[in-house]
């Protein structure tokens, strides 16, 4: 496997495993990247590319074997370790994210919510994902095995929230909160800024009314 | 403007904008494309070429100047025009989204949540956007210039919202849902799927187990 496999990249591979998640549940014995190209919006020698940086997966004139390449992509994403996640914040968007079906579809053990309001310590999500005190993050981390933490706390909050994260040993942060976060470099951050979906709809908004004036 | 811009695109000039909004908050005058591609891991030329599709932004020898660029991404972004937002589905995830604070900071007017329980119709989220009966959407849609809808309901509900909002005009809709929707050609349909972010840190912590296991 080469070292650099850059974000986008396996953003795809996600992109292409969800498609093939969805011909495996219809009985789609194989797939060519052409097809892969034209449903999924990506140029077919891309999906080639990014294919065989792990290895021949595709077979001349066939195609790739569908139930074959989600294995293999399940493993290279490593959805087949059961990674255990923990949720912190359980204000509406951590309850949300607890309850989120995408999560569990793929593989991933929602563990628990944590917070420090000890009115919403001991309760349950609408999907029963249970409300843990923060304080007790590091001991229920090591003990659940829990490698990724998700951050849904106010910006206010989250420096102070992810230093327990890291402390408690956690080594993968999902941030969805606001504002830059630092962390230490064995720990992987990823944040996400649900901005960008809205201003690329709003960048189409704004080109189809242009359009409209110059009377297209 | 080339007619052709893709969504991977737009997603780095939003990338680009929050950075450029950074530096405005500090005070900072011009920026090259080299500083830009090392902080946001973007390569320069990828930047100068995204850049240079929207006429001569930069100047030589300077680079860019923050508050013109800043100005001229949120023009391209459709950021100026304060565009009307409707969030459907009053559950964890649309109060979550309906507060989100960077939809406000980026200039969208989020103007309210639907719903059909009419046990949270009249009430607000924590931050005050009110929630009407989804029964209401096309009036309040027009009236408040609405265009475009955020769909946070559950997956069996999906497809019936979509239609409503379809037939309320409204011509551009983020969906938080899973699963695929259908949309009239003149309607642009954007989904998010969380799952992607969390399987990015799921093939970091695959590769980083390998490499432990290599004695890397």
């Amino acid at each position: 496997m080469p070292d650099q496999i850059s974000e986008l990249t396996t953003n795809r591979l996600s992109l292409y495993l969800r498609y093939l998640n969805e011909l495996y549940g219809k009985g789609v014995r194989t797939v060519s990247s052409k097809v892969l190209a034209e449903q999924l919006g990506v140029h077919a020698a891309l999906i080639r590319r990014d294919l065989s940086n792990f290895g021949e997966l595709g077979v001349r004139g066939v195609g790739y074997v569908v139930e074959d390449l989600r294995r293999e992509l399940r493993s290279i994403l490593g959805l087949d370790r059961k990674l255990g996640v923990a949720i912190i914040g359980a204000g509406n968007l951590g309850l949300a994210l607890a309850d989120y079906p995408g999560f569990r579809r793929e593989g991933f053990r929602i563990v628990a919510l944590f917070d420090n309001l000890q009115t919403k310590v001991g309760s349950v999500s609408r999907g029963g994902v249970a409300i843990h005190d923060i304080r007790d993050l590091e001991e229920i981390a090591r003990r659940e095995a829990i490698t990724i933490a998700v951050i849904a706390v106010p910006e206010a909050s989250a420096r102070e929230v992810v230093q327990t994260v890291v402390e408690a040993g956690i080594t993968a942060v999902l941030n969805f909160s606001p504002g830059a976060l630092r962390v230490p470099p064995h720990v992987k951050l990823k944040s996400v800024d649900l901005t960008v979906s809205l201003e690329s709809l709003s960048f189409y908004l704004a080109r189809e009314a242009g359009r409209s004036q110059n009377g297209d």
